[in-house]
């Protein structure tokens, strides 16, 4: 049997045998016309679609490639590597080899005839070179942004997505109900974050989550325990954790765990690219009751939260709201942050990747919309002694809400 | 205590006792040095330094923020999250806070005088918008590709630099020891791969390892088993395994391992950023003997390259003399890839990139020269069956090479 054979049965029934579900055509039909849409808004014939997660949003498959998507016409999806992994993940029909970026042209002018007047790219994640070459490439075509179309019509998401987020979030029940099992006191933070990781491969988590960003890595074994909670890093959030090296400064650290102290949790899971977050808090035996009563008040803030969602409410008026609640309860200058290093937003969009649209922050005025997806996470520290928190996933529904992390929300102390 | 006092004194001390290592400013100097030698042929005036990993490199900090490296006159680190820690990691005299792009220039200008007329920015990696950011911001500055400058100066590495890859060679010992107490017929490859990366951990192995690229992702649980080891994926490598779904289709699978089936473990650690590769094979129980000899076949190649490997040698000669090898032992169709799929690299560099500088590789003709690391990685593929191969990581020496990566190389059979 040749390979190309054996890929398209034995490896399909492999691949079906152990729960890889492909992405059906009519939802990636579904999202062309969201994509096309915004197309003919910013006036685009055509996209080169290059980044990763939004290549696998249009075509299935993260195989090494590009999709060329017109305005009007099927998509084309040209794969560098591997050809045939590619055929049997994608439902597109149109699927050819991409040997050499230099055939890039050839290809596109042999399926739609010509060369698009003008084309958007991924400019706020395409690097310098790559455009340059785009520019030799397409010498009389115009080269525009398209990130905001792929962002905002991946913003709102399916019934299949919000399904994939579901299963992800039932991963993660599996992942704190371990944590209650192995956290035992003297084990480093990294070790119980290894574990907590393990467990959750284990359960079906594809380990790694995305960030879009240069810079910017994200990782699931966010760890912190005692005054490692009160140490601010790199990240823009309310706190980062010592980490293992200047390298690597953030979340887990070699630190061994004590009784008695806070111990956050914030530890996201990935099913078929698809991401939940949540973040828990553990102690060992009874914590401080300075770090219990602020934990309750992260709790009152998330519910207060909860209270507001529904289509049509605006993010920042929301994110206001709770700065007036921590304020209220006692918290102004540890809600979010060490004074001064307090970051300004509540929740942040989550999908296939950690930063989506929206954020329920400063400066994001616009109104929540049905089937949106993010993680909201308030939280308190004291800088130098700790911090405390809850995160849920939730999903806007056309009255309210839905949470997609259904974690038991009481401090696990074990 | 203030925070700022807090992180200089206590987290300071928290971090020594924990083994958290500052990078001297005599080695930042060095490399200083390399980098201004670069500059100078390249007539480039100044750097502007973006890149997390090329920040590491000249800063000794992650934390977020930006290197502005002068031709003539210091370094000003300007950071924007979180100032304490940067100063707290870098040796660097000249640190400053970063509220705002917008200040960039109002920095540098109070800093250094005025602005560049030539500015070198690493267009290899950066987003086109912030491109066009800086070209706003430096109206009358050529913007210059400084990847090549970068790259040249971090191939050679320093006597510190090949003792942190040393110990991450070390915590790979461990691991690959502690996969034959846990590997176990039936546990399923990512479980195995979990265990690995939770141990890997605990020994302080970051986590991360780092690729320069839009979309190559790296990670450490890349174990292979049976036919998983005959699937070919998306990466440049010779096989890539089913993964865990379309979303993340290299590595380990949900697929039970078998007894006497070839299990491939690649696995890279990681130490203050610094890296190592390597593949070992394991097996419950003895192994088909078809793939006993591959993997004989992949030593005896790797041996031969060994043979090789000192100052001077043209790195593309070795990559052909192995070729000829691979025909002579009968696996010309299966050495490095299936048919018609084979890679082209025996060697890639590796430090605080898995991409780094030297490739042993077709098109790669440029001698070895003391001080490059990289890994060396011989296998051969049977499409749909199984795939065996060796790994090691290495430093160039005055007459040869020592190896980094001190597992022994028989085939682990459990």
């Amino acid at each position: 049997m040749s390979y190309r054979d054996w890929v398209q049965t034995e490896l399909k029934q492999l691949s079906q045998s152990l729960g890889l579900n492909y992405t059906p055509l009519k939802e990636i039909e579904d999202r062309l016309t969201k994509i096309r849409s915004g197309m003919e808004k910013q006036d685009i014939e055509a996209l080169l679609v290059v980044q990763k997660m939004d290549f696998y949003y249009l075509s299935g498959t993260t195989q090494d490639g590009l999709l060329f998507v017109p305005l009007e016409g099927k998509p084309l999806l040209m794969i560098k590597r591997e050809l045939e992994r590619g055929k049997l993940e994608s439902p597109l029909e149109d699927v050819v080899a991409l040997n050499s970026i230099h055939e890039l042209t050839f290809l596109i002018q042999k399926y739609w005839g010509r060369l698009p007047y003008s084309l958007g790219l991924e400019l706020d994640v395409l690097p310098v070179r790559d455009y340059f070459k785009y520019q030799n490439l397409f010498p009389g075509t115009r080269l525009l942004d398209a990130f905001s179309i792929l962002r905002d019509a991946r913003k709102i998401k399916s019934p299949l997505e919000i399904n994939l987020m579901r299963v992800a979030g039932e991963i993660g029940l599996k992942v704190f109900e371990k944590g209650k099992e192995i956290l035992k006191e003297g084990m480093t933070e990294i070790q119980f974050g290894g574990l907590l990781e393990a467990a959750a491969k284990q359960y079906g988590h594809e380990g790694i989550l995305r960030v879009r960003s240069l810079n910017y890595e994200a990782y699931t074994w966010h760890v912190l325990s005692g005054p490692c909670g009160g140490i601010i890093s790199q990240s823009d959030s309310p706190m980062g954790g010592l980490g293992l090296s200047p390298a690597f400064p953030v979340g887990a650290s070699l630190r061994p765990i004590r009784a008695h102290e806070p111990i956050l949790v914030d530890f996201g899971t990935c099913y078929h690219g698809y991401q939940v977050d949540e973040t828990r808090m553990f102690s060992i035996g009874k914590m401080e009751q300075k770090f219990i009563d602020a934990y309750y008040a992260c709790r009152e803030i998330h519910d207060a939260v909860l209270e507001e969602i529904r289509p049509g409410v605006d993010c920042e008026t929301i994110f206001v709201k709770t700065l007036r609640l921590a304020d209220k309860l006692g918290y102004k200058d540890s809600y979010l942050g060490a004074p001064g290093l307090q970051t300004s937003f509540i929740a942040h969009g989550i999908g296939l990747e950690l930063n989506e649209f929206p954020f329920i922050a400063k400066g994001q005025s616009y109104p929540l919309e049905e089937r949106m997806t993010f993680a909201i996470e308030p939280k308190i520290v004291f800088p130098g002694e700790g911090s405390v928190g809850i995160e849920n996933t939730l999903v806007v529904t056309q009255n309210g809400y839905q949470i997609l992390t259904p974690v038991e929300q009481d401090i696990f102390e074990v």
